[in-house]
């Protein structure tokens, strides 16, 4: 009987875990409405010819492009003809055919430019940085890395323009935020220059920055800021064009296209992702009752099983999101009538673009994390126990193997860094190092570049990287995982069969 | 003697065996001889000149391609030049030089034009889709993505011209059928133009459609169809090319070159290859009276052995192609006479192009699965049974741990199609991303895009998939495998030699 | 004093064996010195300048290079500009600058041009092909692909010119070889013109032919063949440069450049190297006799043990090596007496420049095969005799399951080539189709390529066959090598330490 | 008591140990401040942009680079546009524009350019090689490729200037050094001119050089070289730009862009540096007195512990970088001021840029070795144990299998280097060949390349290597590893639990 007892307390498990496997599948799939009702291929579609439009069109006399930008010259190239092609569609086709009517004077025919665009300055002050004593004499002029501490705040006007282009504004009048480019943090503050709403006032607005040297020794960054809109998928796009001087000299170019869904209710998919959405809000209303329950019958105890720790990590990033969702609905209906309203003014959505971004990635997260779970209601099948076995047994080995692993790894990385952080795109930082040398174990390198970079020690570091690393080291792995397998096998092979969901299955046919 | 009557068994199996392996064996080669028969280097070729006659050469301004096209204007570039060069060819080298006799003005001076091209387009209707109330009074067009339901059936002509360029006709009207293109499948409705036979007629009729806006706001997709025939190799090219008109703007080039052997039956060669195919039915009908006998004798245990599933399967397809090729050789002949009689009009052979390749598919698959059938055979071999029996020993635990595997996979392949999907192509679907993650598998991934699109996320994500994915879970295939490879070979080892296919042969050899 | 006995032979065998070791280390140096003097990186820069020189040299109006040729306007465009810029240098550094002496006006001013260059056509006649019945009313010429048969012996000059331009030449006539092509093997026939030795009569020649339409629709390839020879390294470089126009139309360019050293002896370094070789002919005599004697001693035997046959073999690529290389050391001289006294004819180096390639191959061959006798003085030490045993013991599993492992593998290939084949260049020919799946296992591949060649089928065909041969078979090869390895190094452990080599110094040490 | 003995020994031991560990812990977290402390990405794009203003910028007629450059004329291409544009700055943006002033006169408006650029040649003299007697009639120059001795010391002014332009210095003279490039190690001897310090003059200077053909057949290299430093960032940038033109003719570009910080100690972060240094020196003492009292102790057995031979290697590199800083310390100064009193000599930097990178070189390996020592102290942990003794078990093998391994790979890679050799750039050297084969087993190959040099020999090559290497031998790593594991995991089992250093902690804390 207590043979019988035992099975029957089993066969209760079973039957409240399938339930429980039930509800967390349509919790599941729930979320995966969601998460696929959020984004779309039409989304990557804008951003690439949006993109494109500005970052691949040729400038007429070179032929290089915004990508390729390495010169002061290059950005005043692209200000003047990329970016004004790219803003103002003033005729169909060409310049010698018809002009477009009002309402089809948009980017690409298709996307209203909201507002204005801006142009923004950041630039050091001189004597941001120490000379040293020995060129003091010769050289008087220095201005330091970008650093929000020695921007210069003075005006700079060559004439005593008066004018927002040459004075300097701090992040909060320019309600900007920290921009993270490729060479450092920038500050939202500045000199800018709301550009015109048309090609003729905008070409003479870049025409004056140009001719009294706008761009100067001190200039560290120069950003383009604009928002398109497309009333067809009803997608923002907001973009933000950076060109970085290093204080090396020369021009690093970058960019960033946030394409985004702000309006989120519109067409009835829309409205069926938002019924989704409400079953979503109790689902996390049901499990953080659940959870609490469990917290408060298990206490202390509750924290040390991994399972526990991933339910609340999936309900915290949930409330996150749901409370970011309800303040967005909110606030942009009224930044767009603000807007609407004086169409001259430039349109800041860096805000909530950002945050939008920010939301998407939080609620991908959180699917991801909710997948895992399923493992948990895995372990009925034996098949399925002697593999998730195997890897929580070797988790351990695994780790201590990883450990002495990675110190390896980060000795060569290190290494690689020093060597060839000078002279290799791929090593110029340690963590870029690091990424290099993970991807050469899976095959993508350049072997060339460190040979190029050192003719000696680059072909030696990357013998002994590969003999050590490919060779030696990550067959351990292998053996690790080969030896606990061998050993689970046996074990379970050795256990007697218990009540499996499979027999669940048959008693229920057999009845 | 109970031991040699099962060896004499034995031994009449295998001589059943060895016959039926023989006979297999032609049915296999007849097959090869067929489907090597059916295609050659030629067809790549062939594919190769008119691609790249079409879609690389530049434009003679901007030096972009077709290939490389992105906006309207390059729809215009490319049909006013490039089209235009490629498809008349009335002089011999350049224009400078002699023109070319009647029966040399050829593509590439040896294709053979079939027909006029026919440019065809499909737009949608303006009000296709909903503008968010917030925009709604700014904004009055919109033009949704395509989708059939959305096209637009309404004349578009500027000043009541009465040519098929300006009405929609019915997918029925025109024959036609669906396209799938890039980004939509498109319908086989639209308005159309049949271009010229000759340069002069057909740059008059594209300078007209530029001129009076034929590509609006609306267009969301022109297709350029035409055939060329080449005599030399008696092949068919069925050309089609697209351009995309995307609601975000912009153009997705796309295009579909089908080399096709339409007229099977004509050289020598040809008639070997018919040979064989009269072999191939005298084999199939041999095989479906051999599988009929089987299926009756066992009945539905038949369906238990997956051998006699793939016979099955062989056959059916075998008997789906022999159809398609009987009707095939009867519909080809009268469309080619229509056509030769009146060389003015549209010569439409996306059709038969269309059922050709599937017809080549189809066989390539059905000698594919035959090719399988040999390890039927195999098992006399001790240590092909050996490796054999491995492999099906272990599909169990190899088919569990496949769906834990995928099961994580697919977690990842969301997770990147989520972060990734607006910024990176390989991620801007679902199933790009799938392949995008196999592909990082075998080291062909671009970790420098992921990173851009996600400077934080992306690297992370990156490391935890080669991590989890690469060191860890792919360890456990070869666990797996390595595992049950030891266990049969001690087990085999502990067995009694069998009869095997070597003794038989010795025994003859010594008799 | 049996133990004894045993131990004082196997000091015989050792002591044997170390002298046989040493011996044939002599032979390997002195072999390798051979190999080692015979090549260097001088000979790839020699064929990098001189292919630099003529294939990537841009077209003046398309800057097309003769690499991306694809029309037969782009073999005018290589004729009139690249060829005459290439081969005729008589200014220095641009034409507005002063002119070369009569000693200085070579090929990048190093090279001397050997006799006149030649320019050969093959043309296949009209009719040589079949046309379809339902064509035959309209399409009236048709020139089939190339084939021996089909060459067009006709004469075909337009107004009845009496030159080689216009006239065939057998194979015999023109002392000519069969050119291995792209599409087809060409056979040594054709019409020929000798170009001029200098810039203008090549022009005027070029332009002539130009005008008379020397290229037509039955032409299938034109041949360059010049030979330059640098007295600065003393290199000679054969140069062919192949169009081949295919039937379908365009044109396939292709190129030779044999940098061979056919003067071998004139340095010093040359006549070490003339030293060494005669060391060499001295081993292989001793060689030769030995396994004479051998082969005498054990009969048929002497022919089961692998390391015999791989001695044959060696002697035997030995003994044709040197050979053919005192027939070229007779030969080339005579050859150069005759071209120095008439520079002004063709200088046909193809016949020696093919055979000291094959010369150099078969010589690199040897060496290879002569490295791995090594291996059979290995045995000595433990370990080793464990790494080859395992070799050696699971070369029939091995062996085995590669013939498993290559009919899945060729099945995959087939289906590859029969359904990406008309459209993807690496899946052209059936042996490309292996290569590229073998590539694809090492993580060289193009996904989007099959995908886009065709949809469906092309992502099934890659999933599967990732999953078959990559997760699921690949790994069959280290089960195999895993375990016979614990086999063996379990059995060697139970062995008696044997005498080793390392015993064999120590006593020399200790006496 | 025994028992406790042996565990208070133990427990004093472990005390020590982690003293031990915790000293070294500072020790490597210091010399890391210090490595991390002398490099930063900055270095990486200052020689970005600098290399990107030479290297990539097209020359105005061909379009063609620096790096792409192949002939003579392209030498002249460079020198009269792009460096010329690259060197002076004298206007703002372009040259419509405002004069920049003298302190904004800047190479890319930051970096000043020191001293004046060098442009030296070296040639060798006429009949420096042999001309073989067949062609001695004919051919009467030959430049044969560079060594030092075949170097030309004669004047070769065509109108006897008397300029250093026309005359031979010897490396002494110049105070130059050896320089390594691509094809030969050139010595600092040389015909030199120093240009001008504005863009006049140095125009003028190179365009007498062209006119009175400057480059001729002897000519075998051509070095451009100069210093620039950036203040802003305190870094020099050392550039040697140099055109190879060898023996076969043509030319070879390469560079060197050495970005160093000789004046070490500027910024209060360089003052933290040289805090962290001193204590590095102080370390350094500790350890050589500790040394020097274990070799004391231990005589000659001190010599047989790797991990003693590692301490030794720190200490010897570390006090040679400590003596190579303090030598520079004095030398850059004085330099400097010398430099700085007349502007218009020569900077030469070679010597320094040279040797400071060797420091950076030195340290970097320095810290990588130190790093290596932390597995000295791990031995404490089990787990960690299992891993190391592992490995430092089958080192035997893996060495032994090595060996057997690299004997098949040599042979392959000679066998590669001697087929392909001559016509594909990754086998020009047995070097390259071993690295391209290496490559090949990450994934990293080019197979077309392979074939397109032999079509039939290098598929076989391919496929023999592949399955050899990559399917085989590869496998075998692997099965020794894998064994070794299990074997180690079953006898550390087997062991006593040792006292632990995490018992060390749990009993501090439970007291
Ligand atoms: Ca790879």
């Amino acid at each position: 009987t207590r043979q019988m007892t035992k099975r029957e307390d089993r066969e209760v498990y079973v039957r409240t875990t399938l339930r429980e496997l039930l509800v967390y599948a349509i919790f599941l799939v729930d979320l995966c409405i969601i998460t696929f009702g959020m984004t779309s291929p039409t989304m990557y579609y804008y951003t690439k010819v949006l993109s494109e439009l500005f970052l691949d069109a040729p400038y007429p006399d070179t032929k290089n492009t915004f990508r390729g930008s390495t010169q002061v010259l290059d950005f005043w190239r692209f200000s003047e003809n990329i970016l004004l092609d790219g803003l103002y569609w003033e005729h169909w086709y060409d310049v010698s055919a018809t002009d477009t009517t009002k309402d089809d004077r948009n980017i690409l025919y298709e996307n209203r430019l909201l507002g204005v665009p801006r142009i923004r300055q950041l630039r050091v002050h001189n004597k941001s940085c120490e000379i040293p004593p020995d060129f003091q004499r010769v050289i008087r002029q220095c201005y330091s890395e970008y650093s929000p501490t020695s921007e210069d705040h003075a005006e700079f006007s060559p004439n005593g323009e008066n004018t927002t282009a040459w004075k300097y504004f701090s992040e909060k009048q320019l309600n900007g935020s920290v921009h993270w480019g490729k060479i450092a943090h920038y500050s939202g503050a500045g000199s800018y220059v709301d550009l015109g709403s048309n090609r003729t006032t905008t070409k003479n607005i870049l025409a004056e920055l140009r001719d009294k040297l706008w761009i100067q020794r001190g200039t560290r960054a120069v950003f383009y800021d604009f928002t398109v809109y497309n009333a067809n998928i009803n997608l923002f796009c907001v973009i933000k064009l950076v060109f970085e001087f290093p204080a090396t000299g020369g021009v690093i170019p970058s960019w960033e296209f946030r394409t985004v869904k702000l309006l989120r209710y519109v067409t009835p998919n829309d409205f069926f992702v938002l019924a989704c959405e409400c079953i979503f809000v109790f689902f996390i209303l049901y499990y953080i009752i659940e959870e609490a329950i469990e917290i408060k019958a298990l206490k202390w105890s509750y924290f040390k099983s991994t399972w526990n720790i991933l339910d609340l990590l999936v309900i915290a990033i949930s409330l996150l999101c749901i409370g970011f969702n309800v303040f967005c609905f909110f606030t942009i209906s009224s930044k767009l009538q603000e807007l609407l309203e004086d169409p001259n003014i430039f349109a800041d959505f860096e805000f909530l673009g950002y945050w939008q971004i920010q939301f998407n990635n939080a609620v991908a997260v959180c699917v991801f994390f909710a997948w895992f779970k399923l493992f948990k209601y895995i372990s009925f099948n034996k098949t399925m126990t002697q593999l998730s076995s195997t890897l929580s047994r070797c988790a351990m080995d695994i780790a201590g193997f990883a450990i002495m692993f990675f110190i390896v790894f980060f000795a060569f990385a290190q290494l690689g860094y020093l060597l060839f952080g000078t002279q290799v795109r791929d090593f110029r930082k340690f963590m870029d190092a690091v990424f290099t040398l993970l991807r050469t174990i899976l095959g993508d390198f350049n072997f060339h570049e460190i040979e190029e970079a050192n003719r000696v020690l680059g072909p030696i570091f990357f013998i002994c990287y590969v003999f050590f690393v490919y060779f030696v080291l990550l067959n351990m792995f292998l053996a690790i995982i080969n030896d606990t397998y061998s050993e689970v096998k046996i074990e379970i092979a050795n256990q007697r069969n218990e009540f499996e969901i499979a027999d669940y299955f048959k008693r229920g046919y057999n009845n």
